[in-house]
């Protein structure tokens, strides 16, 4: 047996994605929709403060394509929040014009593949990192990961050395997106269908690209890595809710 | 061919998720929900009754994620009794407000890889894993699983000495995780698409991550492991229905 | 070339699992139901009168799961009487109150791989096999599978021989079960996604799980079979049909 | 590279598969219905008069199983007639009460595995294969293919020698069913997810099995096929058009 | 680690394919469909004007067969351009009677796996194929694929000469198809499900398949190419757009 990659988790992580039904949208009258709306601007409310008292944060992204119209994202300290929040927004009024595309169910992971010492969890640099306010970046990329166990290409076979030292060559290219990208890795194996979500938050929404093909060359990607769906999408600030839904 | 392995089998088991239609639950009016609501009670009040007998019993988790609203676990003695179970819920006011979101069908499992003597049905300890009341920890975790007939990576191509062998070394995590996860495995083939089914609960989540992870890299998940899809959940308890169903 | 297998060939085989649309059905009248419910019954009637002259066979299999809720089987001498019933059972009321659920074509396969001489399509045996009554067991057991041919497990490069010594130590485990589970296989190259459907039949449905359990370690399974959707269920009769269908 | 093999190409080729919403079409009037039918009929008509001046031929087959109701399979000299086809049937009335199962764009191809010479369009024999009137057998079975490219099992790099060795081979089988079993290639690389689709027609529909599993043991489909879903179905000559549609 | 290769990327890329409604199409009175009908033209010309304005650029084609009705694609500066047209079309009274059927995410992409030197971004010919204005040719075919990393076809980890030769062979083939078929190639690496999406234009629609036929025999696609789905279709000129959806 190969000695497991310890973790560090934070905050548990919702992605929500969402479709709007425009035709049944359209059949409310102005007032009913600008209600739903204000419903909706009043849960966001709520998030905000919760995030300004850094109990949880979360993000509001438009998706592009035709995956989802729209990605909510949820950090917070324990599922039951997250359940609360999916059954709150799932009951208002803005919901019943929205159609379920995807989620993913995780939590915020830091992996422990680096040397250790002191306790990580009093760090205040981890701690930033294990409970963040999410980013407000320009655009947003989630994707579903898995580390491949396949013939001779098997992750979990691997001497905890080998892995180590493919995964710090990985952690390079990350660093040279720094600036540039911002990365959240959450765990979910045991949570969700696959082992890790990604999500990246970048102002120029190319560096997604350029960061996930250079690390499609790197061994662990090249040879382990197995990706489900990916979604893109731009930032969808509050004020722009109104405008985001007037039909 | 290889020796199959023995395996002790108890009650027969459902997995029923179902998602929550709440533009049409919105419809009804309040009283009329509120008898929907009645109903269901009545059917876990008699599910209950059943469990205070020994003669079956049942659980009922709220799912995070849009994978499903909630999930009702049933074990009983038959497969006609999981049918009708299924039948009056299905036929029940509540469930025309649900939509079917996935399910599995399964017998309570104990593997005898270990060395055999005393008839196992008659012992009281084994008595109770076979025929288990459900536990009432705040959480779940369910997969489906199968062992892996790939390449040079098949199961049952292995000898019954080397399946013994892994399968104690795997055992032996999960017994690091007494206290802290329950498990209960479920046998499927013949049943359901995969062989086996996993119920895990715990009172502390990120118990269910911190398993599943270790045993990925044992060499039994790590090169014969296949995992269907996961479902994560917090307990439901009948008191809380009124609310949850609470629009 | 391979040498292909010869194949016995007998009537022309249906599986056709539906699902109840509840909500539906209860909009309708009590009176309604019960004249939907009579046509069924006329229609079973009708079949039984054909089964009941040896010219086809049917059974009614309430399923477990959300994966269907009945299972109509058929064998007929023919494709087109197949489709007739099809077509007879998909304009009768009731139907517009079921979903189609999956369905399987097929025709009832005797595998020859044992050594030949007298024309087998006059041995009365090989004829009650070939054009089947099909049992009235308490369960049922449904599943399509394929022979691999993957890699260097590949079923159909085998040289004749040995796939006739694998199929005959397969064929010992089924014998084991002789009086507790009977299988009918049905070929369905060329009719439907997979090669083979297999419907078992018994009283104690825990010999499924043991037959199916106990094949796979055999070379034949471990080693070259490929699965499909598995799907169990409990007798219908046609007196319990009223009771089945009310609400 | 290896050298691709040249085929010869003939007219477009659409086959279509719908599903019949009957719920939906009995809410017709009798003499709605029956205007749907004969629209139907004058498209079927207009088809007719097209294959009499060998401008392009239509078949119709009934389909067994619940994965379609219908099969209707053009084929013409351009593509844009297929979509104008298409597209007048899907604005008919009858249209409405149908639902899409499943669809096939191809073109009427030949292997030039053979030894060339003369210009193969010229020849009458060819001609008569590449714009095929379509037969009108009592049975066809329709199905996709691709050949494989996976580790050592790569069709698309084997000398060109060897694959038309191979498919020489290939083709001894198919002849064995002259008389029997009428086939037609269709090349979809480009058109559509498979690389080929196969139209058999037989008035016998075991020849179908017998025909598809016997060359599954030949390499070419041993090792390098791979196959989509199958639909097999019985002719539904216009004459019996209204009675299929009859409720 | 591989070295990964460079790519040069211009406007961002949506291919947005529709199924159309007929049945509830209907329902609309003539003068309604006119008027959806007219403001659907509104949006073609104001995509043309930015097309005039080499702003980016957009096509429209009718796709074949059952997956879509119609395709528009559209090439634009920025990811939020793209988002914002889709929001608009959805808004639209057209899209009220349009199923979305699938959709691709991509940016318009260069392979730089030629000899570098000046800055090509500042090439006027490269600048054209960055920024294209779309064909207007008889047919299109879209594709995405991946380069395939399973086992010893690993693309990603082979050496950089290694792939630059390849490539350069590749290129060949396509060269041999200058004047026939029109290629774009755009990466979606981070963006989508594949890594590129290929859209070829033609005006003889047999050209597509002769393409992608010869290019299956080559290294690349032969050893290293995975492919999604195939969608052909005729262009869909604006003038012919009332037509098109008369009924």
């Amino acid at each position: 047996m190969s000695e497991a990659a310890q973790t560090l988790d934070g905050w548990y992580c919702l992605h929500d994605f969402r479709l709007i039904d425009w035709t049944a949208w359209k059949t409310l009258s102005s007032d009913e929709r600008q209600a739903a709306i204000s419903e909706f601007n009043g849960l966001l409310d709520k998030w905000n403060t919760i995030q300004s008292q850094k109990e949880g944060s979360h993000a509001l992204y438009s998706i592009v394509g035709q995956k989802a119209d729209f990605m909510l994202m949820f950090v917070r300290p324990t599922m039951e929040e997250l359940n609360e929040i999916e059954m709150e927004f799932n009951k208002s009024k803005l919901a019943e014009y929205l159609v379920p595309a995807h989620s993913y169910v995780s939590v915020v992971e830091l992996s422990n593949y680096l040397p250790a010492g002191e306790d990580p969890y009093q760090n205040p640099q981890i701690q930033a990192r294990l409970y963040p306010i999410l980013p407000t970046a320009k655009h947003v990329c989630f994707y579903p990961m898995d580390k491949r166990r396949q013939g001779d290409d098997n992750w979990y076979m691997l001497p905890m050395e080998d892995r180590r030292s493919m995964m710090r060559s990985h952690g390079m290219i990350g660093r040279q997106y720094a600036g540039k990208v911002k990365q959240i890795i959450t765990g979910s194996v045991g949570f969700d269908d696959y082992e890790w979500g990604v999500t990246l938050f970048a102002d120029d929404v190319l560096q997604f690209k350029k960061l996930v093909y250079e690390m499609r060359f790197d061994e662990v990607s090249a040879r382990y890595g197995e990706f489900g769906s990916f979604f893109v999408g731009n930032i969808l600030p509050q004020e722009r809710i109104s405008s985001y839904f007037h039909v």
